[in-house]
């Protein structure tokens, strides 16, 4: 592995001291930048590009280079898992994701198999690419998505407002749901074990829907499997958990053998803090909205997120994924602002 | 107005002595009655119910006949507001609202006008029969939505993961903003002392959206104007607010002129008496999924639901509208548990 000349991102996750706070956006690599869509409108659909590792390497690249930002991110999908596990998905244009096959009873469950990893050596492709392109400029995150997440889209086949078939299920067959949630645990180990063989810097592990469920259901269907992923990749390198919208778990998360949170932006940072007391990194956590302001107004909400992280182990970025409207001028206001913000 | 023969609803409301807590579902009046969908599917759609008042009368009073809830809730939908002030909508099945026409300029905030209330004749000629039907066995709720919600769907015409134009919109022309949300308040003043003169016992303004703003935003654009509408009512009724997933701000709610705050099912209910400190009734917050489980779950479910909430002001409600496809009996033993419950 090449030596990181940038590593700030690696030392904010485990607690060290940095000479500054390292900034990256989720969602960095995308519809923000034309360069970004001139290599997708080439292309077939989302999908083509995930699949293709020199393209993916590109645009995972493109904002270390355009935007400056302190890490890149691998350009993947949460979904490559479900579809490694047999349950192929389509991305539908301004819908979203559409599972043809979903999970539907104890013996779908029982059939569906393991991603033992080289089913997506495509993804590994791309990282073993992207790592040798940037030659140690700055780390490569890696992710995937969290079980519970995973859970949700294979047996409602979509989005949705409510999950509620997901919930149904946990609800009235729990061994089906745990004995699922553990395949997909399993396969989301061997598939971030992959990714680090393949060069990955820091892993972070995405739960987009935890924020639907009640506290008690959340220790028991979403965490428990979030940590097992940690214990077994974070002898490795550091892992970083986001949990969207589960503002009720902060306590329960600190119990998580990772080294960072992402906060969502409507999280308040002094009760996150209260709660983490410094034994974790905090992620975040600006109003992606406020990248929709003047730039003055972006440069003046910034700082004031900066100063409420004051004296705390930080990584800046926003609170959710960047909107895909938002003006790259934006972006880099946003990204010199904390490069530029001096501590009290 | 006929007095009330079970006022639980309304004491409870104003923090007076209880017999026992009184318990209502949110959307109980709706699709989990098979009494409700024989009615629904003799029309053309949601609004010919909406605006049929002896329809929307009876449906109204299905639920208590039915379910034995303590409460009746007026069947109609927040979205009349923004018909009413001049753009109309569709509601298109299995997807939701559409707006044909929406808010994107000043001069359009300027040209939309308000509702005076004359215009809703229908939902009050709806109250006045319900009203009479019920003969004082329970209160009748009345309802509207809140201001930034109504706001949201009057920018995007519809719903949205993110609501990035209505957010959009609050960033780059703050002035536009609160000029829109300052006329939807006035209408939606008129619209509930409407409501009230033809005889609701109580309203509940439903900020649907409020989660996807942060705290200080949420404080600017979305309790202002709830506190507004408190103010102008609350000498008249008693008023609930439900900001759904406002977690941030329950602090902040402490301070509107309201009497109850309703509580998603994932606000952890201690974090929320250590707020309130008893000084507003709480309503919730049973997991609607709760509500998919065995008869045995949801006894235990809803017995725990109801000791968090021992000794302080409390409605029974669940978390969130009920689910479409949960079964009648599943919401009867919800309902019969919090009648038998005993308070310790």
């Amino acid at each position: 592995m090449n030596k990181l000349k940038n590593d700030l991102l690696i030392r904010a996750a485990k607690g060290e001291d940095v000479e500054r706070t390292p900034v990256w956006l989720m969602r960095q690599a995308g519809r923000i930048l034309p360069e970004y869509r001139a290599i997708r409108n080439s292309l077939s659909g989302f999908k083509e590009l995930v699949e293709t590792p020199d393209l993916a390497a590109e645009v995972t690249i493109q904002p270390v280079d355009i935007l400056g930002v302190d890490a890149a991110i691998i350009f993947s999908d949460i979904l490559v898992i479900p579809e490694a596990m047999g349950l192929p998905y389509e991305m539908i244009e301004k819908k979203g994701p559409h599972f043809p096959r979903v999970i539907s009873s104890a013996k779908d469950v029982e059939q569906i198999r393991l991603a033992e990893g080289p089913e997506l050596q495509y993804v590994y492709d791309a990282i073993s690419l992207t790592i040798k392109e940037l030659d140690g400029r700055v780390p490569l995150i890696g992710f995937a998505g969290a079980p519970f997440t995973i859970f949700c889209y294979m047996i409602e086949g979509s989005g949705s407002k409510t999950f509620s078939k997901a919930r149904k299920v946990i609800m009235q067959n729990p061994e089906m749901a745990h004995r699922l949630l553990e395949k997909i645990t399993a396969s989301t180990i061997n598939y971030l074990k992959g990714q680090i063989s393949a060069g990955v810097n820091l892993v972070q592990v995405f739960d987009s829907w935890a924020g639907i469920l009640s506290p008690e259901t959340y220790r028991e269907f979403g965490l428990k499997y979030i940590d097992k992923i940690c214990e077994a990749v974070n002898g490795e390198v550091p892992v970083t958990v986001f949990s969207k919208g589960a503002h009720f778990s902060l306590s329960d998360l600190k119990n998580t053998r990772c080294n960072t949170i992402g906060l969502d932006w409507n999280i308040p940072v002094q009760y996150a803090r209260s709660i983490f007391e410094n034994t974790k990194t905090l992620q975040g956590n600006l109003d992606p909205a406020v990248l929709y302001g003047s730039g003055k107004d972006i440069a003046s909400e910034t700082k004031k997120m900066m100063r409420s992280f004051e004296g705390c182990r930080h990584i800046a970025n926003i609170g959710h994924g960047v909107y895909p409207d938002t003006k790259p001028e934006a972006v880099k206001m946003f990204i010199q602002t904390v490069k530029e913000y001096k501590h009290e």
